[in-house]
């Protein structure tokens, strides 16, 4: 997805959320929004929201001296997760059409973000969002593409997000390779988080994409990860910095989110809010 | 009102919400939120918010090519307020409170903001903002100012809330000096569209401060009004523009607005949303 007017603003917004989230001192934080504001003037043509991303939580490392500034909110959202664990396992058992539900479940997940400023509170909204019917609704392709496919990557996107990816990929009956962030970047889910989701045990292995974005950017990532996303069978997309990296690339993919802005949203043709099953090149 | 961190989003969004109500090139607004964005890293201490709104309105005047580019968006909003004018007459005639039921409608006019986003209606929303009560009130030591006082200055803030204006300015039973900006920006009140809004006739006279601002900037004010300015006995300050630039100033000003964004409401001690009539140094 290309930078739209609407993202510039947002820039700014997410770099000062994501800020305050690390550090109380608004001097430091007003000196990173000058650093992002400077960089808005020469954005490179064709590039997407998650490589604005990519800088803005650099430096928030690189001012804070933190490797992982989200380190305990993602611990905490992974526990949350777990927790509620055992019920959506329930809710997958009893439904009539276990892998659709697995398949809300893991867009319910989603809602777990700190990137875009809404408030969330994962055990209320949770049931909402899963009886929530999605704005676009590719269930069957989904299913059909599922069939055929042998290699299937699965890309998430949050910690705590990441356990209600567990419930999916137990669902889809066949070896996943679950990837996450090349590094710690925002709240997104890296290795330990996916080990600490219980990833290892349903996953048949997890790699990491090599990206420092909070989105799959393909010029950032790893010539391994790029060899197995140009060959895999069928790609699960979670979140909106997935989007942003892939909405044009020429694979085979699943795009799973709830569209929490509204340029993603209109971007991909919903309303704000709605969730999203979106397939491409199936 | 210093600039807040959470100013600096906001007038990129600002920007292209101005923008966009006189342009649908969307190539042009971006170069003028790469210019505003440019500027942020170098914003000087002590500066306020009107102070950015002017360099963002004196660029779009500029790449527009048009002196007043929302003269018709004005012209419409003064016709809808003139329409109203009668009804509100009547609402201050019946009241057991005349002038505090004016200062409510002057404050109900304060809806008309094309600045910060908010979309409103004014037909419809003027009576619930009349019904509400203000989250500050210094009614009383604006009656007590008000009798003592001899020279009255009134700061006009948006066209159409100008009619509104109009029925306090009638209801303070004083000569009272309307003041306009400088230059058309934004949908500020200018002199012609004071006189369209009838003030000429209710007002003893129209000046102009002679800011190019979307607020009273004193840096930016003529010597003529800030000697009027320095000498009044009773300053009345309409809107966010107005306070954001006043706010700190040691004159006897009472603050007649809505707070429509967050960052004013909490620098003034109220939620966002609340209608507010604030004295200082009376």
């Amino acid at each position: 997805m290309k930078i739209y007017l609407d993202c510039l603003p947002c820039f700014l917004k997410q770099t000062i959320q994501a800020g305050r989230l690390v550090s109380e001192d608004e001097g430091l934080i007003r000196n990173i929004v000058n650093e992002v504001a400077a960089l808005i003037p020469y954005l490179p043509e064709n590039s997407t929201p998650p490589e604005i991303g990519e800088k803005i939580h650099r430096r928030i490392r690189e001012v804070t001296g933190l490797n992982d500034p989200y380190s305990a909110v993602k611990q905490q959202n992974i526990e949350e997760a777990l927790h509620l664990y055992p019920d959506m396992k329930e809710l997958v058992r009893k439904s009539s059409d276990p892998l659709f539900t697995a398949v809300k479940i893991a867009i319910a997940g989603n809602i777990i973000d700190f990137g875009t400023g809404t408030e969330f509170d994962i055990a209320s909204d949770i049931h909402k969002i899963i009886e929530q019917e999605p704005g676009i609704n590719n269930i069957e392709p989904f299913k059909e593409t599922l069939k055929q496919a042998e290699s299937i990557l699965y890309l998430g996107d949050n910690a705590g997000e990441s356990v209600f990816d567990r419930i999916l990929i137990e669902e889809l009956k066949k070896p996943v390779t679950y990837v996450v962030r090349g590094i710690p970047v925002l709240n997104d889910a890296t290795y330990e988080d996916a080990v600490a989701s219980g990833l290892d045990e349903s996953a048949a292995e997890i790699i990491s994409s090599g990206t420092t974005a909070p989105g799959t950017v393909l010029p950032l990532c790893s010539d391994n990860f790029l060899e197995r996303f140009n060959k895999a069978d069928m790609i699960i997309s979670k979140g909106q910095g997935n989007y942003e990296g892939l909405s044009e690339v020429d694979r085979p993919v699943f795009f799973l989110l709830k569209a929490k802005c509204s340029v993603i949203a209109q971007d991909i043709g919903v309303n704000e809010g709605d969730t999203v099953l979106k397939g491409i090149n199936f």
